[in-house]
């Protein structure tokens, strides 16, 4: 997997974060020459995200440290599966377990959210999205582990697709003002547009709006803003969704649904990193 | 508040993270001069934990900008209350938005869910604190928010605390070696060991341990390890503690227990952002 | 002008690099305290652009230094024109100066070359674009000056739209399969494909691009080419565009000429700064 | 050849400003594990410069990376000539592309637009040297490039040179005591002063300079100049000189020949690169 | 030995400030492709202390560079001793030299020094310790000087102890008020005052202060204070030690002796670095 | 005095290094809207250097901190003397205090010392200067002590001056080809070669050396150089220069004497910083 010069930064970051000065435990209790085995263990049922981000933060540390994977990021794992196993400098392991595990423990509980939402709408059109409401900093490995879910990511930043939202409306006066001068942007991008009304629903239309954003409308307006729109527009279905409506809203018609909770509100799943010699 | 300087290069990442080479949707939107008021408005209720940091994103953005608080930290929020005011540059505000919310709602959430465990034993002694199982990258200002919610601070990372967990005993091969060896620290840190068993709690004592950490230990085992201890060490309960059963937990006598959860699992409270005139 | 962080880092780093451990020479000649004025004089005729940045390199140099613009970018410049004054500690106009001058003439260049082929076709709807060719580190400030120029941006980078490449193409097989696979990407985007051949256009339409760089194709080809597309994509013609020949491509009808030479064949024009008092 | 760690940097800021958070296109089509073979081909005639950052550009992306050179740095390079073979994971081929292809194109550019003024005069003493009108950020690059192409460095910054220029001697208030105050610097750097008139060469050289710089001086004042100095100081000769005019400047005898044009006009070659498997 | 992240920014640092944008002298005299072997030779007698960091110099410079010690950090060196054997690309060598020797010449003086203050008490009980007093960025280095030395470590900085000093005391109004205040911090720290008087001794004890720091106090108010402490607290002098009275001091019975000398006033030893072949 | 964007860099960076996550005994002590004056305090006598970079300092952790000198760099202080006021926030004046004092403490040690061997041969015609042997990190702000303390800078890395040393010569084979070689620097810089020999001196004068640097010569061999140069170079003595011998080796003729003990085994002064109100 590709991973970003940024976010090997981040991970560094992470690291300093983490280890400061350094880790004064173990400089008092290991010898510095020390080398270990260990394992990483699950302790629930979920699915797998974030391995090679593992792997990048024990290689900062320990440059001959080798990850060897029994399965893969997508894997379904079971309780007590051993994921994978670590062989370098026991300083390392120890440095590095924290910042490994709060990154796979997240990334893995995303994955295993967004597979439920995608489960839960499995044989409709309806694809899951993820949102901006990452957490900072951690943009790129998380919209990962929502591909990883079986999710598909919405625009990365501000910078990669245009999008009007509420606040952009209210500034320049009206949808259709909006969508005019959002057509200016280079000829990669789509236009998507956060519309509230059936009448903002066509007004966009009109404008030429390739997608629309239907915020925190009911479930009979998202069908008429489908019938509405008769297959000219994309039609993206935002706010509130949970594991409650997701089905309900996906009837609808709409083709995508983004979901902020996906990362704005996974857990951590439970593993382990345990020293085997 | 003080914002270690790491914190501002952290809030600096996370704005480029977001708006890379520029918010393309407000730049072919709104002029460049245009500025705005916006307020922040809490969708529901919760404790109020990020609102300095807030002010450091919108700063970084617009050194003309302000925010003017209607609550400080710590402020229990109703549903509807405007938290703050904000008056910036249009472009700032926008480009501000999902970073400053994607933060103050991560860290309220776990500003709230710490009040929630600390309200639950407040007539007892222990005291909530937190891990390092917080987000990469957000130690400080997660940490921050663990004490807003009235919890406590457990070390910040490797480097500020001596901590003899289970990797070092299996390595160094037993408590007893362990604790001899940590005690070359320097005289400013206290030492605290992890221990699975009653047997481990008498030899750590024994060999000066200051504080221990009983590590998903039976509530008997519990109990039975306050009464060794007799007050010579601190007792600091660890591993699956949860809402359903922390005060059962405090009530064994602990004097700490420690709450992963709070951070690692905390969710997102909603507030939203919108620009008034 | 939003001026991204990336933006001000390369800023700093292009006075770091100029200035570093100090301007002996001023440092000799000229006192700590001496503030000075000084204008900015043009020596021949173009399009100004990157006058923000200029300000920018100053105010990193001097918090009080004040750019007085007498012209605004897109300005119309003529030989003798004083462009704007600047009010500073005469060390930072002499550090400044030549990191200032080097953007604002390059910048200008572009802007000015930019002008002279949208001018060319001005009456035909071919729209002129830029490329990825830019200056290393200097891309966003580049097609900041494509745009004053009347140039439209291309995608920024590899991040932000998909576009199928030669190498896309022999690595995958053909067009009709690599148009397959990248229509998984996210739906903001729409999805290019460079084709060589009138059958490529063909299968690449019959996939379902959404625009078609035709590469390095005959004035014929390319008139066949829209013929075949009836509207259905976009069109934009690239490779080996000059002067000689832009307004023979875009008579062929083409949407878009993207221009290579915009931004890695620039001159800079001659702008100097002359301290005044 | 010795990269700077700085130029590391440059060339990591640079492929992170082209591949942002991904190359977008290459993830959905091209697996992670491929690997391929591609060849740098050149499509004019031109002197070959910038190879070794090329080399440094891929090693970046991918450590294992290996490009193979027909063809050294200072060649003369024939359209059609394959430069150097590139074998490298197809994603990391993909990434650097762009980035390695914008370098080397310049660079070379420089270097053979150097050569061309250098073989004008090669039968005179006259040096062609660079100026400090290079694009921020690749002042070392481009400064390595004109050596390439038989050219001279001047100084880097202002930091390794004294020289003392119009500015500084309008704030000083004369050459006379420029040249005196410049004259305490550090031993192991001579002093260059900028002259705009004979009675200032005159004045400068009895004040001790040791390089003049007539700048924008006519022929006829040049000839004067160098007869003044009688070989006492180095003369160089700077401003407007371009291909048309430099075989008459270096003929008046100066021993430098100072062109800005080198770096911040220079041309980009045409170099395109093509997987072969 | 664990090098922390910053370690290796500070070390790249120090190589950018001294090489710049290249080492003009050996880029003239020396190809690039030449390989030699240098000894580090010792000069005088020392304590060795830093040969890890020399190591990751040349490394940093030369990935394929070796250090082979013929001694250890904590080695007793003799005047002509052979220290080390460096294997690098001859550039390497020259342009990492003067950084690896100031740092290895520096930190081998403050063990040096921290080992005669060791020796001069090492029939009592009393520990030597650094304190903040150390060269701005070189802190870690110059910590693990003092260990090599045979010294112990007080805080790394203000994050990782709790110490009250007078200024706090100042503001706060009282030793009694600062203590209780101070108890606030996490569990795992102890609390250290500073005090001036021998009230102030008791008035911190009562309060149930960890670690008392006498501040300048004469040998006789030190007796008295181990006297009233009767080991409740541990009792750190500070304040004007040296070598003419620091077994005065340590004789009046106090645990710790914090030193600024140490680091603040170290001399370098004399080792140089000779090209073999 | 202008302060280099690396030197604010580093000054971050220790900043950094000393608070990491926070002044924690000031966190619990001190209300963040504290304010408060406080003096700088001689506690013996010396000639202050580094003032500018304590007020840097103190800015860099709270912008509205000033700074009131009483002195200036240069000024001969006396024990008692109150060289500054400083008045800011109490959190800013308590994180910065270690830093701040650090630095001025050797600063003001270095100007000190260069002062006493400045005032040991002042009615003599050589000048005192400094070498690379400074702090890794420090070198701008420990040269500039150098200057205030009435010293003369040499060359601030390998980048600014040429400079043929002892391994130079052992890998190129003599003297001769060594400086025939540098002489293809760029035209601004002088050459200076180490000699260790009076052959090596005439070698060196016959190739065109400017400078030649005696490396630890004998008084008599010293007067003999000078002898051979007749002024045709500068001559600097290099090599065990101290207190004992400097006045001596000036007496030899030499122009200039470089001591590398000014910045390598510089003391620190004492200076206080008390809290006032």
């Amino acid at each position: 997997m590709y991973i970003p010069l940024i976010v090997n930064e981040i991970l560094r970051f992470a690291l300093q974060e983490d280890a400061g000065h350094g880790d004064i435990t173990t400089s008092y209790l290991i010898p510095e020459k020390s080398k270990s085995k260990a394992h990483f263990i699950a302790k629930e049922r979920f699915i797998l995200a974030g391995l090679p981000f593992v792997g990048e933060v024990f290689h900062i540390l320990d440059s001959t440290a080798v990850l060897r994977p029994f399965y893969n990021d997508g894997a379904r794992i079971k309780r007590g599966d051993i994921i994978a196993e670590l062989s370098a400098k026991t300083h390392a392991i120890l440095m590095g377990e924290r910042v490994g595990l709060n990154l796979v423990q997240r990334l893995s509980g995303i994955a295993t959210l967004t597979n439920i939402y995608v489960d839960r709408i499995k044989d409709l059109k309806a694809k899951i999205t993820d949102t901006r409401k990452t957490t900072p900093c951690l943009r790129f490995m998380e919209k990962y582990a929502v591909k990883v879910g079986g999710g598909y990511n919405h625009r990365f930043g501000l910078y990669d697709g245009i999008l009007v939202k509420d606040n952009h409306i209210t500034v320049t006066g009206s949808v259709r003002k909006a969508v005019k001068k959002a057509k200016m942007g280079h000829h990669l991008s789509r236009i998507e547009v956060e519309v509230r009304t059936l009448k903002e629903v066509k007004e966009a239309i009109e404008e030429g709006a390739d997608i629309l954003m239907l915020d925190n409308m009911s479930l009979d307006d998202m069908r008429a803003a489908v019938k509405i729109a008769k297959g000219r527009t994309l039609i993206e279905a935002s706010g509130n969704v949970n594991l409650g409506n997701v089905r309900a809203v996906a009837e609808t018609g709409v083709d995508l649904i983004s979901v902020g909770a996906l990362t704005h509100s996974a857990f951590s799943v439970d593993i382990s990193l345990k020293i085997v010699k």
